[in-house]
């Protein structure tokens, strides 16, 4: 049954995705082509999951929120492409395969992410989209999405980890940077999905306390993730060693309290799901499955 | 009094901009100083002035277009910092002043270029600019500026740039670029303006005709004054020896044909604005500025 909405899910906004940036014969061929390179290819889609799972708990329409959903992947995937740019991470690889630049050319990747960065917010304000959703809430929704990608949240979460590289960071640098860098996303797509659904403030609000504990245990579950793997397939003793001296929450809390802070993080967020009832089954499970990627 | 006009013009749009970067004691200090740098420095304002006069044309409230202006001149700005960066056109100077990446690195610049353009998005969708507008009115001219910035806008234009580099292009392929890569965004500029008075049909396509015509004018007297102002510092003869064998209007039309192409349109733009009487006198004033530069 929640196999089955995720799914649906996943089909949906891949389908979306792809409707967006048609394979054209036109001039701006190979820019399109990069874009869908890193688009199309393996997501886990969060980000759209959570617009979408929102806007259906709070009784809004699936086909209102799509165009949000698909924004904000557009939005999650040019910084993917920016971060792995020679100036900044110098990353060839992603999710397995050769870099945006690796494949397009830095000039063209970089192009790449000014579009799909841009085409985000031409798909939200399309004529489309603002007849679905409604000029109020969609302009509402979008308005969400910009403040969380720019200068004061993602892009300022971007700055703070440059300006923390090489040397080590406190923890309350390295939440305060991580809510910037992926949480403000994150919880920006749980306001989406309420906005678009014209949500109550008493939905808003556990919409935004679950996306707030989902962001941060999903780093922290990443960090796990790096040293038991680390210690899996390099053999390197847990918590030694890491990479550049970089901060993370197990070098910065140890492994067991951050696994144990990981957990705390989702009974939060289930528990703040409680005044949806059994429609809220889906995210719960969601949040679960975010959290035990480490067992 | 047309002088008046301008100097009322600038100090709204500069006094703005300036509102929205606030200088801060904050922890992304150094990326909001790399965005001042760009937009607060010297700058014609051509696109803000644009949906400004435009919007007081239709009869709409100055105030309610400021945020849009200034949401232009920052995907303008953005576009600049990007186009300096070394994997693009790799240029150490902008406007007489160091461009944004020597002063500031290659990775802030990169995110000040991601941080105006998303700003551009937020300050367009902010609940005040929403609430001043309308939220119908502020959706489709933000939805303008989207789709002008984008793959098939701004951004579609700078890959044609990139395709064209080195070798000669038609004047087709030219004029295509040009379209794409200055052109919609002052096009967009126009009906913005338009958008948030809530013009009609014939309204739009006079702003739409006038823009468009200014738009390639000025290109076509930028490359005039390329080669003229070559003549007087450098003392080589008209038309000969462009960079790169770049192909410009001149060397594809020749320097009079150029230079009455240049002065046709700006007879184009003047008799557009007809429908809108005296009131215009200020943006006629503003098309015949542009064309006499290289006089």
């Amino acid at each position: 049954m929640l196999n089955l909405r995720e799914k649906h899910l996943l089909e949906r906004i891949d389908a979306k995705l792809a409707e967006y940036l048609p394979e054209e014969d036109i001039i701006q061929a190979d820019l399109i082509q990069a874009m869908r390179y890193s688009l199309l290819g393996e997501g886990k889609r969060i980000r759209p999951i959570l617009v979408l799972e929102f806007c259906r708990l709070c009784g809004g329409e699936e086909n209102a929120a799509l165009p949000f959903a698909c924004a904000v992947e557009m939005i999650h995937t040019y910084s993917l492409i920016h971060d792995d740019l020679p100036c900044m991470d110098n990353d060839d690889m992603r999710r397995g395969r050769p870099s945006n630049h690796k494949v397009f050319g830095e000039d063209t990747a970089l192009l790449a992410g000014d579009a799909l960065l841009t085409m985000a917010f031409e798909v939200m304000l399309s004529e489309e989209a603002v007849r679905l959703a409604g000029a109020g809430r969609a302009a509402k929704a979008a308005g969400y999405l910009a403040r969380a990608a720019g200068a004061y949240g993602m892009v300022g979460g971007q700055v703070i980890d440059l300006m923390s590289e090489g040397r080590a960071i406190s923890l309350e640098t390295l939440k305060k940077m991580d809510e910037n860098k992926t949480g403000a996303l994150i919880l920006a797509s749980a306001q989406m999905g309420c906005a678009l659904a014209g949500a109550d403030n008493k939905q808003m609000q556990a919409a935004e306390s679950y996306a707030k504990a989902i962001g941060l245990a999903f780093q922290i579950v990443d960090d796990i993730l790096d040293v038991t793997g680390d210690t899996e397939t390099l053999g390197k003793p847990v918590g030694s060693d890491n990479e550049n001296q970089k901060s993370t929450y197990v070098s910065l809390m140890g492994l067991e309290d951050a696994a144990k802070a990981a957990d705390e993080l989702t009974v939060q967020a289930v528990e703040a799901l409680s005044c949806f009832g059994e429609k809220a089954d889906y995210l719960i499970e969601f949040a679960k499955k975010l959290a035990v990627r480490r067992k």
